[in-house]
């Protein structure tokens, strides 16, 4: 039987980006599927009471360095956004309107969101820069903005974050394998063992 | 040259005794000698804004699972102690204690109280017990109650848990090497290959 994985991502985590550029990897040589589950990280902050690891200033510095050796081992690198933290709000209804829509579209769609802000390609906060990314990937600007201010796109994300946190999730990168749950970018290796097992 | 390691600790900690399982053998295969640095966590979640994440309800729930696979990927095993999370002034000032004194009392002191507590061997917190668990391991209750009551013990703790601070400790386990603080039992892979190098 193939084994899935439930991967619950919000674009503004710096973890989750590097667990991005390896859970594809992960499935290819496990034969595991990836179920995406696109959630707004802010809102599960709230509902769990946890909040970003960033504000405590000691363990803010720890984790930049942290996540940029990952990185390095990962063979990829990271690169803090300007105006970090992002509010993902429109960028994960994106997310869930593709998600929606198309699955090429998503996955087009969710790999230049990450890209864009955690190899600094482009400030997604300049309306003018964003909008000129989704042209250059082939994405129509006017049907974007539209889909993103869909009600039934904006519950759906509502939806799907309380969701993840009756699932048990209370921060980002997490995946949920045969209703186990591993937290965070640094437990990939046990993801790996548990979709060979 | 040798390479060494600043192992920053407080016995109260479910990670940090399983990084206590570890080191030793870390230091050993890798030549590296352990500078122990006994520390108030309580302190240090003080002066760093940090707390316990099993403030976090969800994340508690993950972390006692999370600890259990870790501790059978080491093959150990962990289980929480009554009254956790524990009060460690006085077994901290007492570990203190040890290290100003001498250096093989100070090893068997701290395994002993590691064990004691996440192998719940005694119930720390009975002064009956906690005495008899003395007495088992050739320690004096005597003199390490007039120990642990030497104000030059206790400002020796706070001191040790300020330069801790100073030094960018935020929890534990921490581990420091030529500089690089690695926070974590998880970042033990990262530690040894530091000491590699």
């Amino acid at each position: 039987m193939t084994k899935s994985v439930d991967f619950y991502f919000d674009f503004g985590s710096p973890a989750t980006f590097l667990a991005y550029t390896q859970i594809g990897k992960i499935a290819e040589r496990t034969g595991a599927e990836i179920n995406w589950k696109p959630m707004l990280l802010g809102g599960v902050f709230k509902a769990t009471g946890n909040a970003s690891p960033v504000l405590i200033p000691a363990k803010g510095r720890w984790m930049g360095r942290d996540l940029s050796r990952w990185a390095k081992h990962y063979g990829t690198e990271i690169r803090y956004p300007a105006g970090f933290p992002l509010n993902t709000l429109p960028l994960m209804r994106g997310a869930i309107g593709y998600l929606r829509e198309d699955e090429a579209q998503f996955h087009k769609y969710v790999s230049m969101i990450f890209h864009a802000i955690w190899h600094n390609e482009v400030d997604v906060r300049d309306q003018d820069r964003f909008g000129a990314l989704l042209v250059e990937h082939g994405f129509d600007p006017g049907a974007f903005l539209m889909m993103i201010a869909d009600q039934e796109v904006k519950d759906d994300l509502m939806k799907r974050t309380e969701e993840a946190v009756e699932n048990g999730i209370f921060g980002a990168p997490s995946f949920m394998i045969d209703g186990v749950l591993h937290f965070g970018q640094d437990r990939l290796d046990w993801v790996e063992r548990a979709l060979q097992d």
